[in-house]
Parts: structure tokens; C-alpha cells; sequence
């Protein structure tokens, strides 16, 4: 039986001495409690609702940035790619490639991951329920590639609130696939009159630990060492100085529910 | 600190003998695992979807009933109340007085309730916020009842489908009254065209775990020797010979997130 | 084919004056107009949000004022019972009885207005998909009384928002009974931190239209002189003077789709 | 004032022949009404549920078919670009370019469709609320582009089920961009474990009256002349032989709500 992992890292590549120093705790935190743990950042936030967001370095720093990160800390790295043409690029560095929620149903995008032979990270988009991601999987599974993960990010709920079923994850468990909870846009209120999304980090706990007990294989949180001067995700992204208390509490859940470490 | 505490038993008082022999056996459970536990039965169900439902033996008979299963089995009895008139005779019998969720918002009937100085268990309406869950309580806590004690039994989510946001129950906790995860009803399924609610007892499991390790104080379950025989709830109820292992593993879990039994 | 028809009136019976003030002009703009309006309003709100609100004059008082109401405009008067001991005394003034969207599920409530022989007009409960009337109309048929109303008046839809689905004005259209649309109350904001519904009575004239596009055969309105001053539902009431163009308007609509007056 | 406007077509291109019946009839039904109407059809459907379902002729001969269609019927055609690579060769042919409502959040797409020139109608995505498509046109707007459209497509409601709030139409006019309504796609019932979209034609009629009672400036309806043989969104296209009669019966509305056609 596997072991709880994790996936974790800032919003977005705000700068190569940030991923860097934000790898680094990770590392530590991660080798301190013998769990599996992946460095995810992104180089390009495609769809920020408002123009004038930070967008990120773009793919080609992006990922020097990400290899550095891979080097340096020794965690395996992961980040989302927007068009077909990014993903061959993107697999050199990346040992994930992650589909962005609004685009889990563009096949194009899919099958070019895929066909990299990379574990592909589907992220169920907010108008998916459970019970429909087999599609979705079978749009990589049809390259050959067997490596598909699937994540939770909640669904829309009313105007501008997420909410998680957490009968979700035991549905979506059933595809075979690893099912990953993704807490902090988990908690995102999303666009938002003001033009920007927000967020409610004080919930990232509360649904993490939910969905650990309800079965989900992996956690996935934004995290950051001053999330209130954030360029992106401040709202709902995890204080650095967090991770390593709320990691030890959901290993000991996971451990609870399924039987030990093995 | 308090201990993980339960509610269970039959939807509904379909025979003396029923009601006898499963509190019986949970007294026998609660018991063994050291936890506190409330029998709960409906003598009237007031709003089935369809006519030709059983709805119960009635106030009186009913009483009787949880009278004896009271004296037989030691456990507190806990049952709803539909009607501002049957207030007083119904805390004359019962530990706890348990309002509908349809009827949370209707005064009159939170007020009876709560003057008969028992505790008061409401359960949110599937239209009623977490956030919202102050206005029900306060109406109880100006009868200068100081004990209410809230419920979460899924918020409304399209049609014919309930939803639990996990959130809730974090928020419902800020009000200072103790928060019962109602896991059964939490998994039916309102309504359907066949003038019956159906539900699904796979994720009864599933959504108890979450709801404690989200941080509810007390969980709900309706029980039942032969579920699929049940005259109310069958198809959401959970086989009374699975009830103990699911207790123990959620003592467990609230264990783990409360810091010990102390 | 019938003509559409209009329940209008002040949320709650404020006063005497008040409620004659506005049956006279109400019978004035519906006499003007040739169009079959009932007035509405409630001798008690039995379900506030909070227990500050005003809740009316009571059954008894305010059965006296709708006698009145009724004999100085000729307009017939619709009201809402709570409990099934106030569906006898209501029908001895009322035309039509109402039952609360909250109660809609209370067998009881709707077998003792049904046995009163008179119309009996059911608020589909903001937890009943339209596929899921026929249950509700059905108790009240089961009691011989044929003569059932159905009412929209918004589903959840996610917190402190509803949302009228108009297919749901077709669907609910299917049971041959007559399809209300309550325009004001579909656009309430349920409860909100404040312990107090919200509303937003700029959208009362976008879905009455809209409502009677869809099928709708008459429409609900809440109306006030003064409705910043109202004492229940001001936020989303409609001034008493904006109702005359609006009725016209939905009077020019329905002949349109129904294929003139017949 | 502008008139109501129409948007109509197969819903992908399955043949030069067919496109180019259903435009000569659509044209003829149009200057029978004197109404404005687009000709739209897909050149590729690139979020199919399924892998194994039809996605159309591809960009290159998808423009060919629709040139023909504009010069052989006169009809305006608009056509819906997934990269922004296709943008510059789409609107060699295109009036106007849409943006695929997953995809209206994705900023590349925006601009490089805003920078043609062409009028952009963007579709809003299920999971965002009428009063924040303001950003979403921005990213058009700033591009110097005034011209920008906003469809309302339905929001997500539950699972495998859409809803249309009416009140949206009336706040997303407040943009001052004109306000298509898609009757067709807005009856679907997405995914559906069956991994295919389903849909119900029956409320395309209900739904289409309600917008433009709402405040709609445009409709959008898939039609075909057979859609049981359709190769893409047979269930909620609207047959060929009905469209006359809906938009007759959709121009008076117009006309009734708007004082007319001046």
C-alpha cells in the first residue's frame, strides 16, 4: 500500500530564489516525515481573471527555474501545461505534467500530454462531477500512458463558492486512478466582483484532513512563506510555517484509514 | 474534552420489539467502545414524500416505546418534535428534543422546544447556510434554554442530490453549540420521480469519516438489522452489524484531531 | 383559456389601513386592466429569520381584517396557514388557502387545508425539484379537493441565493394544475449574516416577465406603498404604483404565447 | 434600437451539403421576418465528452464550407476558434469569432480573437456569475476591439443538470455588450455517465421566450433538419422545421418588451 504524498509549492514562479528557498523546506519537512512529496509551481498563469494579474516567467524560464528546483532540492517536480505544443518541452524537465481544471475536457491538450509518456495530473474542472471523470482519464489512457492522476479542486457551487463532495473522491477512487485533493483552490471564492479571486485559507485544514479520511491518496496545497504579499493565491495559500504540523496530521489520518504503513 | 458522541437507531418505531432489540445491541457497542450514545426513533414521520409511507406509531404509542428503551437499554432517548403542542409531552420522556430540518426556521416550535428546558438538537435546513445557523439557535437560547445543539444533514445541490460542505461544520462549531454530523440523511437522495427518497449508504462511511475529521462533535446514523426491509430510510441506513467497526474508527479519528480522549 | 391571473398584497398584515389602502387600489388596477387578482398577505410570518422581526396580528385579528379586505375591494383574499387546526377558521373568510414553502412536505398541513374543500395554492419548497410535485399536489388530492395551485418561488442555489429555473414553470405545468410564479420572493437573498433576508426587487420585473414567457398561469407579487418602510420583505416588495405597467405588461405577454384573451 | 438577432446552425460541420441546406433555409426564414441572422456551425468540437465522438472538418476545410455558406446564402457566419493560433486565419472568413465557454477564461485566446478585429462573442462558462463577465471582456477590450458579445450558456446546478437565472441576462446587459442567449446548449445535461452529453430539446422553446422576456438581444439555437441523426448535440438541437415559428414567436416578445421595432 502506498504511502499519503503530497504535492506543494508557491502559485506561481514569482522568482528563482523563491521556488528555490520554498523547495528547500519542503525537502526537509518532506524527508523529516518519510513522505512522498512533489515541487509543483506554475510558469504561466493562463486564465487569471483579471488582466492585470502576475502571469508568471513563461515556459522556457519556467522551466530552467523547475530544473534548478528538481536539482537542487532532489523533489521531483510538477506544473501544468496550456497547449498541445508546450507539453514535449515541458516533459524534458517536468516528472508531472498537470491539466489546468477549465481545460480538462480539451482533448488535444490531453493526448500531447499523454503521448510524453509523463504522468498526466487531470484536474477535474468545477463543471465535472465525479461520476464523469472516466472520460476524461481515457483521453490520456488512449496514448498508451497508464500514469493518470486525478484531482479535486470543488465544484462550482452557487455564485462564486466551491464546494467538495467528499463522496467525490471515493467515486473518483474507483477509476483506479490516484485520486489528489487539491486544498487551497479547494477553498478559492472564485472571480469575484472586485476582479480577482479569493480565498479562505482558514478552511485548507478543515477539508484536507476530510478528504484524507474520505480516501484520497495525495494533498495538494499552495503554500508560501508570507502568503499576504503573494503574487498570486495569497488568499488561500498555506503559511510555510504550517505545512510540516497539518503534513504530520494527515499522514497520521491516512495511516488510520488504511491500515498502516506497510 | 469531550468524547466523540453518537446518535442511532431506526428511522422510525416500526415495532416495540425493533426498538428493543436494536438499542440493545447499541448499548452493547457503546459500551464496549466507551462512548457516549443516544438512541434515537421517529414516532411520526410528519413529511414523507409520498402518502402511502409508513409514518409511525404516533406521539403517544411512541413515547411509550422510548420510554421502555429507555429503562431496558440505559441509553438517553432522543426524538423529533413536529408540532409546538407535542413539546411538553414528548420531554417528559426524552433526554433530547430533536427539531426537523424542514421546520428549523419555524418559531413557534423552537421556542416550545426549548422551553422545556431539555436539550434542543436542530437540525439545518437543506436551505439554511452554516453561516446562517445562529438566528435558529438563538431562538431556542431566548427561552433561557442555554443547551442547542446543531445538525448537518446536507444542503440542497440541483435537484434530487444533497451536498456536504465540510466547511460548515468548522463554521457551525463558531457558534459554541456542540455539531452532529447527520451521516444517513446526509446521503439520501430527496425526492426522485418515484414519490420516494432513495439515498446511498456506500458513503455513509465515507462522510463520516470526513465530517469528523473536519471537526464535528457528534455523529447521526440510522441503523438497521435489515436496512433493505426497513419501512423508512432503508436504502441510506447502515446494517447494524457494520456500526461498530465504523464507531471505533471514528473514535479513532476524533481522537487523533482532539488530542486524546483526556 | 383562462386569463392570467394576479395574487398581489403587503407581505404581512401591517395594520388595517394599510391593507385596505392597498386592496382598493389593487381592485382599481386589476378592474382597469380586466384581469383576476386575489389580494395576499399574511396574518403571521411564523418562520423570521430572526426573532426581532414583526410577525403580525395573528389568526384572529387578521382573519377579521381580510374579511373586511374582502368586502370593501371584492377582491377574493389568499392567506398562509401554519398548523392544520387553522385551515378550518381560515376557510371560513379565505378564497384560497396557502401553504408555506417550508411546509410543503407536512402531510397534515396539507390534508387539513385540502378537507376545507377551498382552492389550496402549495409553495413548492426550495428544496423540491419541479419533477417532484406530484407528491405534494397529491396529498391534497388524496382528500378529494381537486382544486390545487402550484407555486414557484425559487430553488437553492448554493448559499443565500436562489435561482428560478423555467423549465421548471413547464414542467411543474405537466400536473394540470394551475403554475404561480412568485416573483418576489424568487428574488429574496435567504437569511445572510445580518439575521435578516436580503432581496433585490430589480429583477422582480425581469422574471415575471420571463415566468410568463415560460408558461406560468398566474403571478404572485408582494406590493407596498412604501416598501423601505415595510415591516417584512421590504427589500424585494414592489412599489404599490409600478404594478399597473407591469401587470399590463405581463398581460400583453401571455396573450402573446397563449394565443390571445379567448 | 437593434432588433432581436439570431444565431443558427448545425452544430459542427458534418458536410459541405449540409451546411449549405440548412443556411439557404435559414436565410429564407430570415428575410421572411426581416430578422438579422448568423450562420454558425463548429469547424472542430475540441472538448468532445468522449474520444470517440465526431469533431468536424478542421480548421482549414471548416473555413472553406463556411465561405461558401456565407457567399451562397449572404448570411454572416460566425464560427468558434480553440487556440489562439486560429485566430488571424478564422477571421479571413468569420464576422465574427467566438470563444468556447471553458475556454473564456483563457487570456491568450481573448486578445489574439480581439485583435483581429472581428466583433468577439465570448460564451460565459458554466462556473462564472453574470456579474463577473466584466474581466472577461476586458481581455477583448483592451485590445482596442469594442465590439464583444456575452452568451449566456447556463451555470452548473448539481451535477449532469444546467441552470439559466434569468436575472443574469439583465445583469450582464448592464455590461453594454450585447446579450446572446444559447437556448440550445443551455438544455443540455452534461457528460452523464454514459460518456455523451444528453439534452432536452423540449425546454429550448420555454427557455428561448423567458431570455428574451429577461432582456436577451440575440438567440442561439442549434438546429438541424433531422437531430436524431446529428453527429454532435442531437438531443437539444431544435428541429429546422420549428425554427420559423420560435423566432416569429420570439420577435414579438422582442417587440412587445422593447416598444417595438422603430
Amino acid at each position: 500500500r502506498r504511502r499519503l504524498f503530497f504535492i506543494a509549492g508557491p502559485c506561481v514562479l514569482e522568482s528563482r530564489d523563491l521556488a528555490l528557498g520554498v523547495a528547500e523546506r519542503l525537502a526537509e519537512v518532506a524527508h523529516g516525515l518519510g513522505a512522498p512529496l512533489l515541487f509543483k509551481s506554475s510558469f504561466d498563469k493562463a486564465n487569471r481573471t483579471s488582466l492585470g494579474s502576475f502571469r508568471g516567467p513563461g515556459l522556457d524560464q519556467g522551466l530552467r527555474i523547475l530544473e534548478d528546483v528538481r536539482r537542487q532540492s532532489g523533489l521531483p517536480v510538477i506544473s501544468d501545461v496550456h497547449a498541445p505544443d508546450q507539453a514535449a518541452a515541458a516533459a524534458q524537465v517536468l516528472d508531472v505534467l498537470q491539466i489546468p481544471a477549465f481545460l480538462c475536457r480539451q482533448t488535444d491538450l490531453l493526448q500531447a500530454a499523454g503521448r510524453t509518456g509523463k504522468p498526466v495530473n487531470v484536474k477535474k474542472g468545477q463543471f465535472v462531477a465525479p461520476h464523469d471523470v472516466g472520460p476524461l482519464a481515457q483521453k490520456v489512457l488512449e496514448t498508451g500512458n497508464r500514469d493518470v492522476w486525478l484531482t479535486e479542486r470543488g465544484f462550482s457551487f452557487g455564485y462564486n463558492n466551491l464546494v467538495v463532495d467528499m463522496r467525490g473522491l471515493a467515486i473518483m477512487g474507483q477509476s483506479g486512478c490516484p485520486v489528489v485533493f487539491d486544498a487551497t483552490h479547494s477553498v478559492q471564492l472564485p472571480s469575484g466582483q472586485g476582479g480577482c479571486s479569493g480565498g479562505d485559507r482558514r478552511f485548507v485544514a478543515t477539508l484536507a484532513r476530510a478528504a484524507v479520511a474520505a480516501g484520497a491518496h495525495g494533498v495538494f496545497m499552495e503554500v508560501h512563506p508570507n502568503p499576504d504579499q503573494a503574487l498570486c493565491d495569497g488568499p488561500n495559500s498555506l503559511p510555510l510555517d504550517q505545512v510540516e504540523a497539518l503534513m504530520k496530521q494527515l499522514l497520521a489520518i491516512y495511516e488510520l484509514i488504511n491500515g498502516g504503513e506497510a
